[in-house]
């Protein structure tokens, strides 16, 4: 114990002893080829618009580190900071990183003029995404406002825009690693030039809400998701622009129930279990063909369900959804919960026709895998496309604000054992079409059954009709090969040692 | 009291009388030009197929006394009949047709070999209509199973099939008067020869439904409701064939639906306080347009409403209609009552798009009328048009077997004062575009709001919403020149001595 003490004291000396070298470094260079970080960066790290340095006042030591390797190693261009980053040793490296990682964060934000179209369309893009091109939402990967999350995911509110339309460039052209899975780089190529710089003035001034935004600017319309999608291919139904939700009572219920939908976790709390998103499943806030829309969705009921051997209304299959995959309590009918989601996805689906086989619903079913889907393959695969982002426990990840960027997907925090992502066919058929985020189809349907059957290999919360033995629950309800529940996996019997279900979330300080 | 006893007593004794005169004569003429009416129409009143004479017994005497009026006078062109009536003196005439009407009914249901197709069609005009030809089914005004009502509506089942035929020609050529507003004649005048066989066959069968069909009938498919309509001249939705229902699940709560929107009396009665239909003001049982047709309420929510200041959903507007018009308790949300009739609008809407617009929606609107609409008026024009059916008080009408025929339109057995009708416009526009059945839009814009203006100032059950004084309640509720609640008519307010409301129908025996 004592040993584990010192150790312990030791690390924190070393840590002090480290940042204290690094803020000299900051602040006078190491004495030899490399100059103060505060010439470019700023006295207090927090960036220079004019020069295009970026703030690193508070960002992740491992993230600051990580581009000092970048440089150094020449996966990142740059002909100012590729000599800096060769020339500090990996002391330095680690000290001038954890200095900054630990600066207080005062980068105020920008406060260009900026032109209503261009903050429409930064807001979009950072908030919405653009579908169509299997653009996700920046916010989806760097967390709410911009704010990052993890090593992996850097802040990019408050970042000069000038900074930030460098690296967009810079993916574009090559000059910048293209990152794990080469996902950034993609995506700045399907950016416009006017994109690049309506996203990056966007976060550059903060990332504005429509309750932060300047008096002036409140008058902006709400991004137009949905106009600026180019028609699809095929004769794909396309849901209204939200611009056209009306600015009546009715509008008012449609759009409290798209924010539940986005975040059930913050304004249906009383109804989930845990911090998933309906967009999590359902992409583009439920708009996105093959994900499950809301707009095919909701033509196609009422409609007999076998999993429940009756005729289900809209509302009661909403109620399945809070009872399984938000692993909580069904909102009773009528509630304005559910009336709101009602609304919301009949909203989503004005002009569509009524009837069960609108193109686009569901989710496409993968063919049946070459080889019997596999564990150990399905890890592999796990590993490679998927941890990244919902980590290597698959228990999701956070972002600096403390809300949900990535769901769990097993685990106390995932969806319990009676949600449709449970029957490993459906979760192959999701994956197939939409993982990785943004590289949607790129999985082989090998690959997408094998990772489906690893991530549902693994415990959940129980299934809310346990009859009292998996055995039973297993015949009842689970009673096909697409379902581990009640099988031996790594010695356990999956469902056997599962966390109760139907948790509610205990109240979150105020985010 | 004594003088009273004795004037009943020397009725009913001149009442048999009258039976005993009549009898002789059918059994063996009056003994001048008149032979026995047994010679023809059986021996005990039958009918005779082949000679195409109908069947008299059980027919109620007022009507067999103005059909022989009608021979006598020449309204009814008939060589045989004609001569005959002209022959009976007054009292005869009612003596033969008192005795014809207290014979019991024997006539066998016609036994004939009939086609599949001639039996569909006739069941579907039968029961169903036609109402792209403004045809309403028989039974509407025949009452169900043609088994007549009132002395206005003689019995159609199991008359002789050469009978009927002959009838509904002779209203095509003008041989027999046109009837009460020219109904039956306008009606026969739709009709194809094709039509005539097979609603004639599918009378003279006994009007079979398909629990007591045959064996070998039962096979035959449903009637092609919506098939055999002509397209509309506008791009007006047209619901599909009911012959589509799926037979699965699915269907099965469909049909039940539609059962109980036909029939809620029958088929819902535990949440209902009257014996009104909904097919009574959604006329073809919600599949016409321009009344109120479901598929067009159906795509038409959630939406915010003024009534109750809020979004409802489709199942929460259904329960309005239990609580007003229905007069009745409105079922829990998820009843099964609730979601057959969700189902069955969501069916009848297969492949209209979504949204608050498709035409035909509602009632089209008619103009507000050249002069301020007036009580007297209104009285006259439902004199004219509207007591047939609906009776002088107002009370509606049963058929022969008890079931409801016409619906009361005030009174306790009426919607209450909280319903859609009981607004004057409403009414109005209801009426103008579908009164009187079969000859819909015939009333000018003055004459609907007139007779909608004499309907709603009748007193009806209670608002359900009675806040404790009409004055407080019309002030809340019924703030609109076009609501008669709390105005004083004939010297009484009304609304003061409504009867409660949201009551129950008592059990009746079987029907």
């Amino acid at each position: 114990m004592i040993g584990a003490w010192a150790t312990a004291l030791l690390g924190v000396a070393a840590g002090h002893a480290a940042t204290r070298s690094g803020a000299r470094i900051a602040a006078i260079g190491n004495g030899r080829a490399v100059p103060a970080c505060s010439t470019c960066h700023g006295p207090s790290g927090a960036g220079n618009a004019v020069l295009g340095s970026p703030r690193l006042a508070g960002l992740p030591a491992a993230y600051l580190e990580a581009q000092l390797q970048a440089f150094a190693r020449g996966r990142r261009a740059n002909a100012v900071m590729q000599p800096i980053a060769r020339a500090l040793s990996a002391r330095e490296t680690e000290a001038v990183s954890t200095f900054y990682s630990r600066e207080p964060d005062t980068a105020a934000a920008a406060n260009v003029g900026i032109e209503a179209t261009t903050i429409n369309l930064g807001e979009q893009l950072a908030n919405r995404g653009r579908w169509a091109q299997e653009l996700p939402a920046c916010v989806q990967c760097h967390g709410r406002g911009g704010l990052g999350g993890g090593a992996n995911f850097p802040p990019l509110a408050r970042q000069p825009s000038s900074y930030l339309q460098a690296q967009l460039h810079a993916w574009q052209s090559g000059m910048r690693d293209p990152g794990p899975m080469g996902l950034m780089a993609a995506i700045a190529r399907r950016l416009s030039e006017t994109d690049v710089q309506a996203v990056a003035v966007y976060f550059s001034a903060g990332a504005p809400t429509r309750a932060n935004m300047p008096l002036s600017r409140v008058s902006i319309p709400p991004p137009d998701v949905g106009a600026v999608s180019p028609p699809g291919p095929q004769r794909i139904f396309s849901p209204p622009p939200e611009s056209t939700i009306p600015p009546d009572e009715f509008g008012e219920v449609v759009r409290r129930g798209r924010d539940i939908f986005d975040d059930p976790a913050r304004n249906a709390a009383a109804y989930v279990g845990n911090r998933l998103r309906c967009s999590n499943c359902h992409l583009d806030s439920g708009r996105k063909a093959n994900s499950s829309p809301m707009w095919a969705a909701y033509v196609a009921y009422p409609a007999y369900r076998a999993k429940n051997r009756h005729v289900n209304t809209f509302a009661e299959r909403l109620q399945g959804c809070f009872t399984y995959s938000m692993n909580g309590k069904a909102p009773p009918l009528g509630d304005p919960v559910l009336v709101a989601l009602e609304s919301y996805a009949y909203w989503l689906a004005t002009g569509a026709p009524i009837g069960p086989n609108l193109t686009g619903r569901g989710y496409p079913k993968p063919l049946r895998p070459p080889v019997p889907a596999d564990y150990i393959r399905g890890q592999r695969v796990y590993g490679q496309y998927c941890a990244l982002c919902h980590g290597v426990e698959g228990g999701g990840q956070d972002a600096a604000d403390g809300s949900m960027a990535f769901p769990a997907l097993w685990g106390d925090a995932s969806f319990n054992w009676g949600a449709g992502m449970g029957d490993i066919g459906n979760a192959a058929a999701f994956i197939q079409a939409n993982m990785p985020l943004s590289q949607a189809g790129s999985l082989s349907d090998q690959d997408a059954w094998d990772v489906a059957t690893f991530m549902d290999s693994h415990d959940r919360p129980q299934d809310p009709r346990f009859s009292g033995s998996v055995e039973s629950t297993r015949a009842q309800f689970h009673d096909s090969p697409d379902s581990m529940y009640g099988r031996q996996v790594a010695g356990r019997v999956l469902g056997e040692s599962s966390p109760a279900s139907g948790g509610r979330l205990s109240p979150k300080p105020a985010e």
